[in-house]
């Protein structure tokens, strides 16, 4: 075959160690997998590594479709005010605690309070329960962001209209995603459907002291 | 009055910063409480420090009923295997680094993959998501530690009958909770309910680079 770049997308669920029937290939990785640390991030850059002792090159959807990649600043009519600002701001801090553990990507605060941290539920299901969680006053802020080791090839976090809906329907005011280290999809229908919901979309950089 | 010693328990539900109705007092306290960083073991060290500078002593629930205090190793006849080990370590590293930004105290565990991780949802709730999340084979471990800046006084993570009931439910294999620095309540019935379900449940050493 003439194949030479690969491109990984989609979702994959995580199984526990005892439901993975490995083939004679997977069998030879396992030691390597389960002698190293067990975030995601850390299993999927073993994955690209085999992939690329294969010959084939692993490069970012993003390199294939450079306009999915989130530019800094707000994208629709709606801009975060000093409240949302400084939620942003203790979102990063939670988000980045959680990513340099390879754990997850998505942090809702709402007045200094973190409401919800995710880990394997996903980013709806963390949306969901945070309605329920919710305080007074205005609603809280959604932050995605990358993981502080993963590959920028692989599982770059990602919004779409359909984060923008779950978002509105959960009481958020606003959703803020890493800029340059993350995906929009759809962006016009997204950027439409956050002015309509009133709510704000903005790149914001993480400064990172790793990579 | 002659009261001199102060203890906090119960429960608190933090309110977001627009619904605060400050008293002349808490007015004062207000800006020390924005000023710094906004988890909620920063808070409850502010609201220590206020009552000491009005003369009481505050001390933790854990000096007056001294046997509520985890001790180190299993309690029941259950012992974690290897891998409840090994998630039980996963789980303390991903704690650890929640801590460390004031947020959760609970983390959950199965087979390497980490099912969720609490905010201000409480443990129940947490517990209550992982039954929909667990993979196949033996459950995962649910550990409860202390936050990396949290005082010692206030706010221990807990473990009591109902916690080994709610984990249960959810199928959890097991729970660590932190030696020393968290509360066992009831706890021969929590010893029985756990063998009757069984449960491991053990107080493990968490190690920590600051105090």
């Amino acid at each position: 075959a003439r194949v030479k770049e690969v491109v990984m997308v989609g979702l994959v669920t995580r199984p526990s160690w005892r439901d993975v029937k490995p083939d004679w290939r997977g069998l030879k990785m396992l030691p390597k997998v389960l002698g190293g640390s067990q975030g995601d991030g850390a299993i999927l850059s073993l994955a690209i590594k085999e992939l690329e002792l294969e010959g084939f090159c692993v490069i970012g959807i993003d390199d294939v479709l450079t306009d999915l990649r989130t530019p800094l600043g707000p994208l629709g009519q709606y801009h975060p005010d000093s409240i949302a600002q400084r939620d942003i701001e203790r979102a990063i801090e939670v988000g980045l605690a959680l990513g340099a553990v390879d754990v997850g990507q998505a942090v809702v605060v709402q007045h200094g309070v973190v409401l919800g941290v995710e880990a394997v539920e996903g980013t709806d299901a963390l949306l969901e329960r945070c309605l329920g969680l919710c305080r007074g006053g205005d609603g809280g802020v959604l932050l995605k962001l990358k993981k502080a080791y993963q590959d920028s090839r692989v599982d770059l976090p990602t919004v779409g209209p359909d984060t923008v809906a779950k978002a509105s329907q959960a009481g958020i005011r606003g959703i803020a995603i890493e800029a340059d280290a993350s995906l929009l999809v759809e962006r016009a229908r997204l950027v439409r459907d956050a002015d309509l919901a009133g709510m704000f979309v903005t790149g914001v950089k993480v400064e990172r002291c790793l990579g």
